[in-house]
């Protein structure tokens, strides 16, 4: 989720977005393009809407784009997803 | 990217992605939603068609996704982008 | 929004989600790559649950990419924003 | 295919995409929320990427999500894809 109309830089955009996320509770990791929340439906996107708001408070035109992988009866996939991933190549990946 | 065509689990396949990303040489950040490259064009869609073509040679139909965040003589992102969200905060986040 | 689990077709189940959007009233429009849905968050992100939540039923895996553009006070954008770029190239393009 | 950079209205930026792509001889259909390409990956990032290029000459951020569907043996998918819904629906939908 970024904002276009703030210029070059949106890290103090992104920063608040992050912020919101944090303290929600929900888990979450944050990497270089996005962040990914674990969690039901109804919360997760709670927590995307809450900072929607947010940006869109002083910034006119948001840009968001939402990956969303449903996986019947699992989770702990933040971290099962990568753990599978560098048991079948044998080593530990970059993460 | 993923296989619709190999059933619920396709770690498997991911798998062999990340084998071809690891080797390439480029700079890279394993999440539980995707894989983050930093690179000049060419070489980082140069490594996303290895994959690409190697997934085809077994799955009759994959679905990519790919966001790129282009930013003039910006280098070391992969790190930078991730640091100027915590330094904002002022504390470390779940990566 | 497509299923992992149902194969390499996945037009019955992309036919149920076009069911639901076209009978919740709000504006959309279906391309080869996906459906853009006008509205208000909590309408548009409702039907969108809907889709997913049927879906659900019966896949177990299922992906979704979800988009959104936010401009500030801007209506009609469904069909604005592809007439704003026909008229700068002056000529109708293919839609 | 956006600039972060040039302000709230990107449709002069956008449309010079629109000239490159609807130059280059390969199918395509422009929605509000992007454009589909259909093509050998070779052409179709080839396209992508002389987009990109002319958006970087004047735009310091671009932001570019890319969704690719490969089907084995298939074509004429622009088509396709939309009448199959339809045809399983049994009406004609907004396109």
């Amino acid at each position: 989720m970024s904002p276009l109309t703030q210029g070059e830089s949106v890290s103090e955009y992104v920063s608040r977005s992050l912020e919101i996320i944090d303290k929600s509770g929900l888990e979450y990791r944050l990497n270089p393009m996005g962040t990914v929340i674990e969690g039901p439906w109804e919360e997760v996107l709670g927590v995307v809407k809450a900072c929607w708001e947010r940006m869109k408070e002083d910034c006119d035109r948001v840009s968001t784009v939402i990956k969303i992988d449903y996986r019947k009866g699992k989770t702990g996939r933040l971290t099962s997803k990568v753990a599978s991933v560098e048991k079948t190549l044998g080593r530990k990946l970059k993460t």
